[in-house]
């Protein structure tokens, strides 16, 4: 094995430097603040845990995505950690059994088998908010405030946040009295955005006029505020759970227009991304130039039912460590003082105070350190210590 | 599977609830401080990497401790990290090239494949420091104070340290003129304290008289500072490394005597700990009550070597998790606000600002909230909203 073998790191693994470290402790400490400030308590899920409990409600995705290993002490299999989700959700649903309202953030590690999407990570710091036992609007407008909140005070700008909502394509499918392998080729053809294949594919089959009009419709639903508008004409009268549900992501559309009005706003209709997983408004965040969402979130209900405890649940998760690379994090630096190595006691007690006062002092280990790179340094002046301006 | 067992976290793998976290979260930030106070740089090495990096230098007991998976992109072996030691040495070795003096720090979750100790965790929150590029006594006393600093800090009291110095057996059993088996025996029955078994195989053994009375009394080299004068005493003619190793034994004690008076000192100069990957002074901490040791740390000289550039060292960690149950950190809560869940911009904008000045505002989603578990609520006054007290 070469010298450069052990230095390389594996794909989508990557260490921050002390620069960029410091960057990221600052950022993760300013928004697990403004997520306390939200009413937002810290959890930290354990890093492993058995594969049973890790995958619950999130699909095979996360399954493939997962780290196994084999316990030791029992032979069972357990999982690193991808995502918290799960995880989050069983302290709600056992460990808190709070009936009220329970709001819940975390920040930490996760690995991922494979790189994701066009970042390519692999071991993203994941940063995120859960918010349990509330299934109106409200709760939904407050993640989503939460989400856009913690972005901007990352210092992200021009962003756009891409609304939809699960039940908009579930309900115009359940309106079109559409078969189960008619539901799974369109689903199929919405996701692979086929439009000459849908309208040939819908052609061949015997699908009530109006509805074949709705199923057309949705995948050009998608764009500006102009799509909600047009969306609210054209599926007015597909059912109540339809309606419900553009009324939902007309909320979200003035929450942000008076909110956060430097937020752009996109609506897909048919976005199929969430499909299997979430329950209702789903949403993620762009800034121009980064192909992945900064951040994504929406309701996943029920996701405590294997705990023993349904609740309605909606979240919103980051990386931190993204958002670092977008963004200029200014981090505050110490006025740095240089002091000599000597073991004196009068020495140790001004030292001592210092740091205290929230100076970086340095003991002079070696003699090529240059005092000229220290604001100030430690000089004896008798029996004490003088605090002495370099320059 | 049952319910119970979907809630059931591996043993010796746990998670923080809200309290728990708070202060975990807490004292990370205020040890973190510390350490840049003192100059160390945060650093954050990967949680995951190719497993010949990850044990470099380590010795065995790391490989075991280390969980393993396959890298699906290359097919090659990557490790959990198990320890941060070798990462922060690669960190040092590869990417800074600083050929003076380096310090960094650090602070994460690790995992290990059996318990450790009595605490019986596999899932510590390391925090320590390492300082790189000194090998002079100095370096010792500054990890060795942090340490300290770090403990006291924390909040722990009633601390003993534990100091040993590797040279000390090593330059007795050099100046005994072993053989390599009779070597090997004797460290056994040094690990052993196995005190009537070591004499009987001393008898049976051709060495020098004078040898034998060094090797018979390194076990009982083992109490409080009276052991460092026999020692100084019984051991002054072997050579000149152990006298220095002996020297550098009172170094420590004078420093901890002058600027940690209420810690306690106890030396054992037989212990074989940490004999196969150290190469100096070696400390532990120890609190009343708790079997493990609350932090550890000593030289390891050469590490960097594989990665290419060979540097002195010096280094300690401790748990988090442990300081945390070990003391009981405060967390200064904020002052709590309940606000209505309205949508309405001049209640955002007071929200907001309200946050901002370090408040915890949450909105009323359900009716079951309690007014008077807040110490305020946001009212509304004609257009305007006010902040008035509870109770």
């Amino acid at each position: 094995m070469t010298l450069a073998d052990r230095w390389l790191l594996p794909d989508g693994v990557d260490e921050a430097l002390p620069k960029q470290a410091a960057k990221i402790e600052h950022l993760r400490r300013t928004l697990l603040n403004l997520h306390e400030s939200w009413g937002y308590q810290l959890v930290i899920p354990p890093l492993i845990e058995y594969l049973d409990s890790l995958l619950i409600g999130a699909g095979s995705d996360l399954e493939i995505e997962t780290f196994k290993v084999i316990d030791q002490l029992t032979g069972r299999l357990m999982g690193i950690r991808a995502d918290f989700t799960s995880q989050v959700a069983r302290i709600d649903a056992h460990c808190l059994k709070n009936d009220g309202v329970e709001r819940l953030s975390y920040c930490g590690s996760v690995l991922r088998t494979t790189p994701a999407g066009l970042d390519g990570t692999r071991s993203p710091i994941q940063l995120g908010a859960e918010l349990y036992g509330h299934s109106g609007i409200e709760s939904d407008l407050e993640i989503l405030s939460l989400m856009l909140d913690t972005l901007t005070q990352a210092g992200l700008s021009k962003l756009v946040l891409d609304v939809g909502h699960i039940d908009v394509v579930r309900g115009v499918m359940a309106a079109s009295g559409l078969t189960s392998e008619q539901e799974t080729k369109i689903a199929a053809l919405y996701r692979a955005k086929g439009l000459p294949e849908l309208e040939a594919y819908l052609s061949t089959q015997s699908i009530d006029a109006q509805a074949k009009q709705w199923l057309l419709a949705l995948p050009r639903l998608c764009g500006g505020v102009e799509v909600l508008v047009k969306a609210e004409s054209i599926l007015a009268d597909v059912s109540e759970s339809v309606s419900d549900a553009l009324a939902q992501i007309r909320a979200v559309a003035d929450v942000v227009a008076t909110r956060f009005s430097a937020v752009g706003l996109h609506f897909d209709l048919s976005d199929m991304e969430s499909y299997s997983y979430h329950t209702g408004l789903v949403f993620a965040a762009y800034v121009p130039g980064h192909g992945n969402a900064v951040a994504r979130g929406g309701r996943y209900n029920y996701i405590g039912e294997v705990f023993g405890r349904s609740r309605p649940a909606t979240g919103f998760s980051t990386d931190v460590k993204t958002l670092v690379s977008l963004v200029d994090v200014v981090v505050e630096d110490r006025s740095s003082v240089l002091a000599p190595a000597t073991h004196n006691d009068a020495l140790w007690q001004k030292i001592k105070s210092l740091r205290a006062e929230g100076y970086r002092v340095i003991q002079q280990l070696d003699q090529d350190t240059n005092a000229s790179d220290f604001d100030f340094q430690l000089i004896a002046k008798g029996d004490d210590w003088e605090l002495v301006k370099v320059n």
